[in-house]
């Protein structure tokens, strides 16, 4: 029987059930979604944009006010999914690299939007790295696909949006004056975040602590050297009530990090160690737990994998992302009700997000109401508004 | 600000933005399927079935004519979702285990199947193993949203049903006469499958080849002792057209099987040593490839996060099948666009299917086009199908 005559069978007997509860249309469902027509193909385009920083973004190493980002729309019949690529400098992507990856893609050739497994293996192998530009595309693709279906992603995912966990937000490094004005603006948070490695660390915790007494977490950025050194430090952080402890040593020396794990009285999270899927295995006994961010996986579908994958390792499981738009922050977010901790501020510290997505409500992560990846393009008049319409 | 008034506020943003291109009902889509009613529940039934077998079943240690099953409905609304648990009895599953089970359940208390992440967290949670038990309600419940969501789940998936493999198709043991007669029925079948492991197993393969000389697989089912015999043993096969070994020796003997799998011409494949997604780490580098069944680890939810992590392994994806109905073989063939070979011809081997689902076409699995698994329930005058209405 060839495959035209076992569909027509098929359906034939499909048509003889009559099942008296259940009306044939609810069983059977809408065939537009099951069969794309072919005149309809996918349609890419893209824009680079800068983000303005609220305040200077300081590291231990580095301190800038803006980042690149490009914006992604993919359109297919009246439906069109929203996508970001973020490139924070220190990734080593740039406006340029990320539109020479996007100009050299044909998603015009896909007629199937549902295709996703082979659209993303044929954007993966246009070339190698490129994470958060495979992301932008990845993330359009999801949210396309969550609209047609007319489901909010974590829905179609099985997971449940009153799980969602609170968001830290990070308290940047500067004068104590500034410091305490910036723990006033994080009242509605819960968990604050501090990002460490210079010698003036404990003199930063002791200014936060004389505003506030709330739950913190320290991301060092690679900044600590000498393993005793830092296991000394993170049981005076604990004093402070500190929660856990992000990236402390260089995400090459597994062997001090693996020690200050075992005898750390906090949880000690890989950032910078972790890239992707293949990093999993080698960082379970080293690192308690993994951050994992869109922009270094390459999007919400290796993202899903990788989350799985990490807490099958016995590891626990955390979301991240570098200063974005509402567009990528609101796709993390769909995955946060599987993870332990999120750190999903991005959006919160730009002064001209695009876009109306998820919000914090009382510190906690919350997910709009609405298909794919949940985000609204902002009506402005502005050339972004023009290109996301 | 209050999760209420977030919700309402984000609305209004919505409402304020008017793409011209996109109407706003394919936008926010479908409230029906967002805000499932809390007067709906899902309601679990279930009934102990007998599955007869068309020639009896011979292992390298037992020989039957039947396979206990247990076929589950999840209704909600106006929807229905169907599963299956297949107890084979080397399995340590059985009618009386399942029912137990099942009966335990109230899935009464959820209102929204969506929320299946936390549905199969008290499932599991119910009590250790039986895993055949719970893969019936996974499957239901996938079946039930692929239903509500409307389209098949290989799409919500994101997988091409193109991608399908050929199916081996099982040639049991038997007289010359009989193996040749069953050669025959194995006509529409691209990949034979025999399982060996007796002092008769030359002699098979002998036969078989005088009736044919299509591509062949073998299962041991555990049946080798000897590392060097079975390497010999694999050397011969070779020569016969076999493409690869399967579960050659005892499941608990890493070491040997590692020995064999680094010598071997030929790919060996974990069955029996496999259960469930911990025992990934532990089989690479000692099998190249694992044979992934519904019934032992729990359903198609879990089988989909076990096929990302054995290939992120570095091993390829065998997906296998008991002998079963069309129910449980059409959830597996969902998966099928992902893995290297199949084995899903249990539903083939019995005389009373009560489903028409997934189909052979020229040896390759063929996907329907409908929604969720995939099957529906043949018009039948009997019990079962009365039960599946």
């Amino acid at each position: 029987m060839n495959r035209r005559s076992f569909i027509k069978n098929s359906g034939l007997v499909a048509g003889a059930i009559t099942l008296a509860s259940i009306p044939e249309n609810k069983l059977f469902s809408n065939p537009k979604k099951f069969n794309m027509k072919a005149t309809h193909k996918l349609q890419l385009s893209f824009v680079p944009y800068t983000l303005q920083l609220k305040h200077a973004f300081t590291l231990s190493t580095s301190s800038r006010t803006t980042t690149p980002v490009v914006l992604v729309k993919i359109a297919y019949d009246n439906y069109c999914g929203y996508g970001e690529a973020s490139m924070p400098p220190y990734l080593g992507e740039s406006h340029e690299s990320v539109l020479k990856l996007l100009s050299q893609l044909n998603l015009s050739q896909f007629n199937d939007p549902f295709l996703s497994d082979d659209i993303m293996d044929y954007v993966n192998n246009t070339m190698p790295g490129n994470y958060a530009a495979k992301a932008a595309v990845d993330i359009a693709l999801n949210d396309l696909t969550g609209k047609i279906i007319g489901l909010p992603l974590h829905k179609i995912w099985g997971l449940n949006p009153a799980k969602t966990p609170v968001t830290s937000f990070t308290i940047g490094i500067d004068t104590p004056e500034v410091v305490r004005l910036k723990v006033k603006e994080a009242e509605p948070y819960q968990l604050l975040k501090v990002k460490l490695g210079r010698n003036t660390d404990r003199e930063m915790i002791e200014t936060i602590r004389s505003a506030t007494q709330k739950p913190m977490c320290v991301d060092i950025n690679q900044g600590w050297t000498d393993r005793q050194k830092a296991l000394d430090e993170i049981f005076w952080l604990k004093e402070k009530g500190i929660v856990f402890i992000e990236q402390p040593m260089h995400k090459n020396n597994y062997d001090d990090t693996a020690w200050l794990t075992q005898h750390s009285p906090l949880p000690i999270i890989a950032d910078e160690a972790f890239q992707t899927n293949s990093d999993v295995a080698k960082l379970k006994g080293v690192y308690n737990a993994i951050n994992i961010k869109l922009m270094k996986c390459g999007g919400l579908t290796p993202a899903l994998k990788i989350a799985h994958e990490v807490r099958n390792a016995g590891m626990k499981v955390m979301i991240g992302c570098m200063t974005e738009t509402s567009c990528a922050v609101s796709a993390a977010a769909q995955l946060s009700p599987l993870v332990d901790w999120a750190d999903l501020d991005g959006n919160l510290l730009i002064s001209n997000d695009p876009f109306d997505g998820m919000k914090i409500v009382d510190g906690k992560i919350t997910l709009p109401n609405k298909a794919g990846i949940g985000v609204v393009p902002l009506k402005q008049k502005t050339d972004i508004a023009k290109f996301l319409k």
